[in-house]
């Protein structure tokens, strides 16, 4: 990760009209401060002649010094996996709705643009998962996550049964609708909506939420960040079970099946501005004012 | 309902041949006491040569004065959804393990036989659900649920967005994984899991408990039995929602699908023995010893 | 309860002075219109020279056919065991933050009243919590409640013990923290905070929320509301045991204490404008926005 | 921490006469194996000429290489507390019901013993959490937990608030019953009831626990385990607030009022036999099977 940012790749979220003035303003701010622009190719298809530079999700990361990513968090979840391989830090700024990850408005954002680019601004380093299935002495399905790996049951209303391991060891047997495997970024998306804890983003963890078990004393499991966890497919329906990373690829699970998720080696960084402040943004979007 | 037991029928939980020898034996023994008994033509596909009569469910509704469920609660939810248009009392017998529905185990069988043929007995008056999709001019999917109507996302991890009506009135809309509607029969499945409440089954109320709502404050809210539920949904991918009755039966959903939910009028009787009481079965289920 | 308001009771937040303008301008009011006005001699110590009836909470009770609370939720809970005696209907005027219970702002307050004084109203029929503690053959601390009657533990942070009796079945005894039992108006009060439903006020039925459980399969649990609830301490340290009615009045408990709980027989109404509606305020309370 | 247990500590469940035999068992076994025996001058008191060494606390927490605790969690908690200054490692065994730290049956204590003293041992990693009050620029009521730190309402059944702060930054201002600190030895003791997550005791971590908070999306926060938590009693009625360390010991706060909990510099080494598995434990514990 470098400190100077000469290159900077500007990502926007897929096929959204909205970000057009947002990517245009920022594009010619940071042009008019002789930084080498880059724009994602999905998100320039929006913006004709904007006279950037373009280039793929690699070329984003083999060129830039930093990704500003303007969308959602789901835009910067996909924005970071994109680039997991290489080591661009993000800069996220919403569309109007506060994020957890996204937390620059588009009014504010050439003023905190201005510190962070005169090196004025906090680095956030966060992890992803790694996940990929075993199955018959394959391993299939690799693919990464920012938020959590989830193995759920898919089309009927009815239970799977999971045996969970953690770092080799057996830890339950159950049944249940699906179970959570959050990040500390994780935490605050769909983990928290099945009952998991808040995570702070600092903390080398992993939640596991189980997704209304059958046995009500199966209550989230907080482990080691370094952990490996095995998830089998011990018991389900045909064509019930899937697995899916932050809720965007699917993939069909059988019995004996054993999804394997850790930490994935390369680290995410984010970059908030100096004002940035992680309680804040809890309190704010979890109503607690 | 008939006060005397001449006709019974028996029912018993499918394609399980560990049911054979309790049916062999309830029906020897109903025999013995000069009951004319009725076999589901399901149940004595695994007993040959029975000598008893055979029916269809529609057979057993029409001639039987009491129905025997040997199985588990899942059998009784079926045998119940069944007969839901005959006047017919349910008794259930487990196979060993205890049911909230089939509290009789079959080492006690006979004994509680004699006690119930002799007319000491509890009768336990619960309600099924009717449910069905009104789409575009039309009501579709018919269907009953004893436990619950449950509607829910399907094959993505992706939440879907329902809109809630209770007697014609607003609720709310919201973003969730499903929705339960449950009888207090259905409390303690499904709905259970969920986060939902315990009902006694005498108390006429339905439980409508989200499953993973977005929003915290969406807590489980109980409503009068006799209420009609409309739930819309308002957001989806598409296959993804769905409608299933008791886990049993599905339906695709579609964006403007309203799926209404209310009372079905015929009530469900069960028959339990005299030292029948639901709490000792709630604390020996949920551990509370 | 009568249908013309005649006589109108005034009942204000006990020493609030944020009242005194909204009191002034209510009884000036229904002056304009005719209507006897009775001043709570509670509220009225704040208001110098208002030249209004003054009467102590009973003497309203037996004077008004209609009570105006201003004031909060917790002005019109003690209001409603005040008049419980008496066949007075409530209606509650709120000092700028919506109630449940007191849903009218001073804003609108005139308005509203316009509608309520021709006839334009919502009645609804809530009801009031008895209860009493049996001690060695005498029946002592007998008060009422209109959202939850808590059985809780003291000044020690060890649990307590309690075994729980419904229409005199046992339900279980358990190590906790506390035992409410709220009425459908109480459901949204403690026993939401402590994961208990929300209860639709017509439902006629009372809900048993935990506090803390040991068991963590001990979940709410909901009954008929004609039940009789009986509470035995079966376990805790001196001075660490305490009945609390709606949080106002406190008694000590010791070991073999029994607290019965059951519903009142008189009923309580409120008033509601013709726009009231259950689940606006649920929306607006619950932030489901 | 030495290697080797030349001098063994035995400290028994305080004033339980059950005790007595496996105690004498125990150090008749030590003495047999050439080991000296220090017995805890409270344990003692219940066995009459026992012919060995006595100490206080203090005493063996210097003589000892390892302390042997016969009790439950609560008499190892209180063993943990109160060696905490001295590098004495713990072994627990029970009475007979399996602790999450006696995790030892006296059936096999012999066995486990002689792996142990063999060499043949697992070492598990705690941590104590300290804790004090700043008061009026005073530090007061200084106390260390095992288990949690609990600030949390007293004698009335009203909410108390509190403003909490991590590592210096403002996390909240809430209402609520109380706020349990827990490690992750406490995670599964009274943090657990109140909806805490489980927290595998190699994590460096603390949950933060709301018991019955108003707002509803107030859900548990782990943090880092060398986190400075702060709690600020921002509002109480008079007489009801109270600071409690492992259930044990209770100090009355007032407005203003700042607790500090941090975690104490020493940490607390528990021994195991080869064959513990946390998760055995747990599952036994919470009836996973």
């Amino acid at each position: 990760m470098s400190n100077a940012f000469n290159t900077i790749g500007v990502i926007g979220k897929h096929e959204d009209p909205s970000i057009c003035d947002t990517i245009r303003a920022l594009a010619g701010y940071l042009q008019q401060r002789d930084i080498d622009v880059v724009l994602d190719e999905e998100a320039c298809k929006l913006i004709p002649d904007h006279g950037f530079k373009v280039a793929d999700r690699a070329g984003i990361g083999r060129q830039s010094d930093l990704a500003i990513v303007v969308g959602g968090d789901g835009t910067l979840l996909t924005a970071a996996r994109s680039l997991a391989e290489y080591d661009v830090p993000l800069l996220g700024i919403n569309l109007g709705r506060l994020g957890f990850l996204t937390d620059i408005s588009p009014a504010e954002m050439i003023e905190r643009l201005d510190e962070i680019l005169s090196g004025q601004y906090q680095t956030d380093e966060r992890f992803l998962l790694h996940s990929y299935i075993e199955r018959e002495g394959e391993s299939l399905n690799h693919g990464d996550a920012f938020n959590d790996v989830v193995v759920h049951k898919m089309n009927m209303a009815r239970m799977i049964e999971l045996t969970t391991y953690v770092d080799g060891k057996f830890v339950n047997a159950q049944r249940l609708d699906g179970l959570i495997v959050a990040t500390p970024t994780g935490s605050t998306a769909y983990a928290l909506s099945a009952g998991g804890p808040i995570i702070h983003p600092n903390l080398n963890a992993l939640a596991l939420v189980p997704v209304s078990p059958h046995t009500l004393s199966y209550r989230p499991l907080m482990v080691g960040g370094d952990s490996r966890i095995e998830i089998v497919i011990s018991n389900t329906s045909p064509n019930n079970a899937q697995v899916t990373c932050d809720g965007q690829t699917n993939y069909a699970l059988v019995v004996g099946d054993r999804i394997v998720v850790h930490k994935k080696p390369q680290p995410v960084h984010l970059i908030h501005p100096m004002n940035y402040d992680y309680y804040d943004i809890l309190r704010a979007k979890l109503h607690w004012g």
